[in-house]
């Protein structure tokens, strides 16, 4: 029987329903920040959700609070406690990080500054007194209304100046003129100004998120989302690169792949939103080293050999014609720099949503997936890796791995002696195999109950219940035929479990190499990025010893910090600068050379202690 | 019979023969500057040209000054005189003018200072101890290398991203950058250095001329020429403005037509100089306004209507990807600012070639066509204006007009008494039209002759050889029928009369309301540039009274100084500056507006007084 789960949207985060812990109290465990400026004391309204599901009704104070916007479905989180699954949207106005991302409002947090605008204005029509021409009038006028930057020299690409003499008189000199912050005037159109949008994408190896942002106000409209279509040429980075160095057509063919991916997310946003994606004037896009080569079209062949070199990796911004992307034809596309090879943009990014240039304590990020990015950040330093986890909390090369899609065994309870394992499974239903976070709640339960030796096998020395000896070794059966999904039974054999341990003793091994680097003996924060680590358990994530010195209590889920990075960068050029700034900063560890990498990773191996 | 002609090349220049000047005397007569630095005493043997035609032959001590060149063809052109007909090839060290537009040595008129240029430089390949990306590399071996510009922010595009990791292993990181100097790169490629070309091009309503220049020293590799296509669509630039107007399919069309003719100049230029379009990384492009919005795939519609704005007048840079010139595929594309409607580009690279802004004495530039441009410095102002003179310099709107091709009477010499008329016809044999200068030379003898009164009409009170009554009037009978290779009577008709004294009133007016505007009532030099310019003899135009308070002897042919402009451009940065700079000082004379410009129409109509 699939356990209760709240899901908190638009961030898509889940968590294990408890009718002993209010909404507010849940969110916050899912990482799902919502404001609560009483501190949770149903007081400031300001924690305003909707529900759909079974909830406690409100009392008299809540319903006074909630005033006119009372109704079945708005509740105060932090005076609500519901029973059994349920779906709770987060208004914009209660997300506790909306300032971060979304708005100007604060300024302390991201300053709105877009790097494109849209003006409007009212160029006067030529006679024979002043006959200068059409584009000197324009760019007079704009000298005199755009503001905060000194001295432009202002470029009007031919696309541009084609077309002026009709569009400066349609509408009797009145203007809407789209121009970055260099002087680079990206679109006129004669009228009012309409709408000046951004897209901000998250290029991961398996999905891509698109937000778009209406870069006047720093809004988020929309948030799509699609597997990345590359995933069919190839699971893994590493596949694709071999793929890119065994013929030029195969990169070309990658590269058209995600460009039409992006191209798709941005006209369904801007459907969605009512809006046009030729009025998206500014893009920017993040992604391990391996995508964002694969994306600009850079043969990432590289990237696979030592010394694992990158094509480039300062922050570039490019032309979207020449990726076509489907967006405004002027269109610009930053991509934020990558640190190394197997250190991207989305490290950068998510060091940067996570704000690992200002921690004082010492704060562990990890985006967990085929490669761990690690980024471990004091108060004076910052320090960056990258471990080839392989492909085990994906689910890959493992007898019954899936991903994390319906039917994949996300969580398992075992009583300590064993017994009947109770499973969680997305979406309900028979169980089809088991996704990343299952298999790493299943193995912790095993440790736990002593099933699994320190080392890391079956212990064949005490008999325990639905272990059993397969064709292949040493298995445990987490579902017998009868109550699966697929007629067969749904094992853990002693081969995947040395998959996931070479998995986590690669994570172990970093932090652990990181944390000797940095002279650190205690990590305060652990902070877990990416769809993974979103559905991972912090406790079982310490039950299988991944997380060196830590205890579950320090572990949050941040959810899609390398997104939120994403769009940061997208509505702030001062973000473009600290990234690179951060860039700088970061210290890079090379595991592969590390003299005591084999060490600390045989230590890692250990499930126990 | 023909006249005898000396041409000189590879200007093209051209000049009556004359048994008692010099080679040397000739040539400046011509405009065909040669170099003399003994003043033309035999003695520096700077002056060396060679001769296909009849000379004198040499005498001991002009044997001895040309040594080991002595040749049958090979000679002194102050010491040589001509009899006959001759061609004259005046290499490029005897050239006067070579340090103005083709070399850098001579750093007091052009300083070499290109926006392009090649580098070779070895970048360092990557190891574990070093794994930074290509790219970044790259630039920092470049940022040691550069030199002259301080803190270059490189950019990168992505088409010379793309390939760089093979292209810098390739020869063990010894590479050719080719970037300009606001710090895009514009081209890698393994290797040595090779060259790094620029392209000027001037852009005439008849013709086209495509200097190919060699970056790296200024040097002028080759030089080409052609008939601007668009002339099938229309002769005059009016015309070609309503044809744009009209549809806008015309426009490119017409856009593409010189596109193709400029990337065949490039081709061919590149062919005779063993170079390839590919290496083109420059190019400048000089024109009348309309030409210049034809070029840029601007709608030129307004140029013909009241009040005469340009769609965009300033100094622009593009991509010459946009134009699809056929050049390197990260090639800029520049074109000086125009001043107005009707003064264009090639003005400003006129009055920058004939140095404009550094003149202490009343100077007239004059471009005569159909259109009129004419520039009137000063030691303190520089005025210019735009006079619609008409077709009839270029042989259109008469009778029996033609252009400057074989078969034209471009010179014509009459008795005092009349009598029979001493024809000059390019090419020799029987003439079939008249071209303007035989036209303007016509006209001027007939007027020194007495048979044309001083208001301008055929003297109906005088009795004059030839002059007769035709079917529409009178006529002047320039060749009997027999005599013409049409087989016909070549006449000038009274109408015809009337169209060149329309085009040189135009002129004429001009020229007065910008003396009257500046308080000049004498002018020192005039300096004719352009093809017809050049073949115009100033006694002639003067006969006409096209000049006002002009004698002949203050006149000088120029030769294609548009042309000398857009190189200048080319080869440095400052003279792009400085073209703006004119711009800016340049002031515009509007003559449709001016209060005074009728009355000063009709007093021009005089050919005499």
């Amino acid at each position: 029987m699939p356990e209760d789960q709240i899901l908190f949207q638009p961030m898509g985060r889940r968590v294990r329903s408890q009718t002993d812990l209010t909404l507010l109290e849940l969110a916050n465990r899912a990482g799902a920040g919502i404001e609560a400026a009483c501190g949770g004391k149903g007081r400031c309204g300001k924690c305003r959700v909707k529900i759909r599901g079974e909830a406690l009704p409100p009392d008299e104070s809540e319903q006074e609070v909630l005033g006119a916007e009372k109704s079945e479905s708005c509740r105060l989180a932090c005076q609500t406690y519901v029973r059994g699954s349920a779906s709770v949207w987060i208004p914009e106005a209660s997300r506790l990080h909306r300032q971060v991302i979304l708005t100007a409002g604060n300024a302390y947090h991201v300053e709105l500054d877009p790097g494109v605008r849209t003006l409007e204005i009212q160029v006067p029509l030529p006679d024979l007194q002043d006959p200068s021409a059409d584009r000197e009038r324009m760019i007079d006028t704009l000298n005199r209304s755009w503001e905060g930057d000194a001295e432009i020299e202002w470029e009007t690409p031919l696309s541009v100046l084609r077309g002026l003499e009709e569009k400066l008189r349609s509408d009797n000199g009145r203007m809407a003129i789209t121009a970055d912050r260099e002087g680079k005037i990206l679109d006129i159109r004669p009228g009012t100004a309409s709408a000046c949008l951004g897209l901000a994408v998250d290029l991961g190896t398996t999905t891509v998120v698109a937000y778009l942002v209406d870069l006047s106000d720093g809004k988020v409209l929309g948030v799509q989302a699609d597997m990345n279509p590359q995933v069919a040429e190839g699971e893994d980075v590493v596949s694709r690169i071999s793929l890119c160095h065994q013929a030029p057509e195969n990169l070309e063919r990658l590269s058209r792949m995600v460009h039409e991916c992006i191209a798709r997310l941005a006209a369904d946003a801007c459907r969605e939103a009512g809006a046009v994606p030729g009025r998206i004037f500014d893009c920017t896009v993040v992604g391990n080293t391996a995508m964002h080569h694969i994306f600009l079209g850079l043969n990432p062949a590289h990237l696979a050999m030592a010394p694992y070199t990158p094509v480039a990796s300062g922050g570039l911004t490019v032309r979207s014609s020449e990726l076509d992307l489907g967006l405004a034809a002027e269109a610009r596309v930053y991509l934020p720099p990558v640190k190394a090879g197997f250190v991207g943009a989305d490290a950068v990014a998510m060091a940067m949503a996570l704000d690992a240039d200002q921690t004082s304590v010492p704060t562990l990020m990890v985006d967990l997936g085929t490669n761990g990015e690690i980024v471990l950040a004091t108060r004076d330093r910052i320090l960056c890796c990258s471990t080839a986890a392989g492909p085990a909390f994906e689910g890959g090369h493992i007898l019954w791995g899936m991903r994390g899609a319906p039917g994949a065994v996300d969580g398992v309870r075992l009583s300590q002696a064993g017994g009947v394992p109770v499973l969680s499974v997305i979406g309900g239903g028979a169980p089809r195999g088991i996704c990343g976070s299952g298999l790493v709640s299943l193995v912790s339960e095993l440790v736990a109950a002593g099933a699994i030796t320190p080392a890391g096998a079956f212990d064949p020395g005490i008999p325990f219940p639905r272990l059993r000896d397969g064709q292949e070794g040493r298995e445990y059966v987490l579902a017998a035929a009868r109550e699966t999904g697929t007629g067969r039974d749904l094992v853990l054999t002693h081969r995947d479990l040395a998959q996931l341990q070479l998995a986590k003793a690669a994570i172990h091994a970093g932090i652990s190499l990181m944390m000797e680097e940095l002279g650190v003996f205690r990590i305060s924060r652990v902070l877990l990025a990416g769809a993974f680590g979103n559905y991972l358990d912090p406790a079982c994530a310490c039950g299988i010893r991944m997380l060196p010195g830590v205890t579950a209590d320090r572990v949050t889920a941040v959810g899609n910090a390398a997104g939120t990075g994403a769009v940061m960068a997208l509505v702030s050029r001062a973000q473009r600068t600290r990234a690179q700034a951060l860039v700088d900063q970061m210290e890079y560890l090379e595991l592969a050379v590390h003299p005591r990498f084999k060490e600390a990773y045989l230590d890692g191996m250990a499930f126990n202690g």
